[in-house]
């Protein structure tokens, strides 16, 4: 992949990543039609990554089909496919991290306290192995673009950031590759991420400023689809990334995590005033 | 620089890049001068870089002279001289930190708990912005050698490192930027660890193989030399930078550092059977 990717810049091509984990949706397909505007050469990496799973998380049971994910990613427009094994990434003897900090001790990073040191340490071997002059990654995991585009502007990587946006099901619900582990019943109940975050929207537009009506209405909704938790509900400035006590132009960042089952969701949207 | 980088690559040209403080000695341009045998362009960079130092360090009074260095580095054989500032390289709110666990926690990073990860973060912000093929560095500093070496590999920087052996004055002193901090009492103390380098050696060429008995000679020829403290003798295996507790082929590590009034020393041979 390396020796290949400088070859394709050599020959003055430009290179768009776009990492996955596989159990590829719509999500990521957009994320690669997204790549194809932004690059001659779209690379789609393929690697449930162990790093970024916490000992009770779900690696072992984590989707995997590279059959399937292969077809959909070049249907896509992917024009290499990029599957490294974990012994390739982390092989014996493997002792090296980067993190960053402050941002990633919050919300997802306060209840998966390792996740995004596997995330950044993985992004930056890829960023190293693909050489990529686009790196694409999708708005749903929204604190994970804050923390790789810290990390790519502080590494100086020299690698642009597109962001895509969420794909949603008809009624609403953010496509995850974990959606596949909700009962039917739980799955229904599940839209309740997104009715609570247009619950916010109509009171924003209703001319509501305060986060805590705001926040009062984003719970009711989740607590009245009987969540077996509901990890936060915040309300974020989408610069810096930090609590908002109140909503000022252009708007505000609204972030949730909730769990059904053992399945976690998250969502999130920028909300415009 | 990165742009520069971008551009002699799609050349073809190969490049390499010299990673210093500044304050240059002929340990230095000894590196320059090998980097040119690997490389079409070398690419020298001076930093003083703020997140080595611990906070009681050196970082203030560190000597800084672009002129000399410049005259320096130019003529033996750098072509490009990159001199960051620290803001440039550190901008407000910079949150990203490289580091390797394990072999940076003992002798130098015991001493300096900090130390290496600030070598490892900037190391990898030089080889992003630098985009060299070959690094050099000197072997005088050999657990950065280890630390670095386990960083590029872990994350597949692609770049091929070289290692340039230490440059001594004629009585064995190490040549080293904080040579300068010595009285000219306490430099002429400081050959004691050329000499207890030697020391061993000419046990181990004499057939002792007990590393008790060599560190004995090492520790009592320092302590004859009156420094204010020694901070380690260390017996390693050169390849996984481990303790050693007796010699095999091909031979060993021996690495020290001793202080004379508030000037830290380190110097290191590996020693063949």
């Amino acid at each position: 992949m390396q020796s290949e990717s400088d070859r394709l810049r050599r020959e003055g091509k430009r290179i768009a990543v776009v990492p996955t984990m596989g159990a590829l949706h719509r999500g990521h397909t957009s994320l690669i039609q997204l790549a194809r505007k932004h690059a001659d050469v779209v690379v789609t990496t393929i690697f449930v990554n162990p790093t970024q799973f916490g000992p009770t998380e779900d690696l072992a049971r984590y989707p995997r089909d590279l059959d399937r994910d292969s077809t959909l990613a070049q249907a896509a427009g992917t024009n290499i496919l990029f599957t490294p094994s974990a012994s390739e990434m982390y092989p014996e003897g493997f002792k090296t991290f980067v993190s960053v900090e402050e941002i990633t001790s919050v919300l997802e990073g306060e209840i998966r306290p390792t996740h995004f040191r596997g995330v950044t340490t993985v992004v930056a071997k890829l960023f190293n192995v693909v050489k990529p002059h686009v790196g694409v990654f999708g708005q749903k995991d929204i604190q994970q673009v804050h923390v790789i585009r810290r990390m790519t502007q502080d590494l100086d990587f020299g690698i642009e950031l597109v962001v895509g946006p969420t794909v949603r099901e008809v009624d609403g619900l953010a496509l995850s590759s974990r959606n596949a582990y909700l009962t039917p019943e739980e799955r229904s109940r599940a839209t309740a991420l997104y009715r609570s975050l247009r619950g916010v929207a109509d009171l924003v537009q209703a001319g509501e400023r305060s986060v805590g009506t705001l926040r009062d209405r984003a719970e009711g909704i989740l607590h009245a689809s009987h969540p077996t938790r509901v990890d936060y509900v915040a309300f974020l400035d989408s610069g810096t990334f930090r609590p908002r006590e109140s909503i000022a132009a252009p708007g505000i960042l609204v972030a949730l995590a909730v769990r059904y089952g053992t399945t976690r969701l998250i969502d999130n949207e920028f909300i415009t005033i």
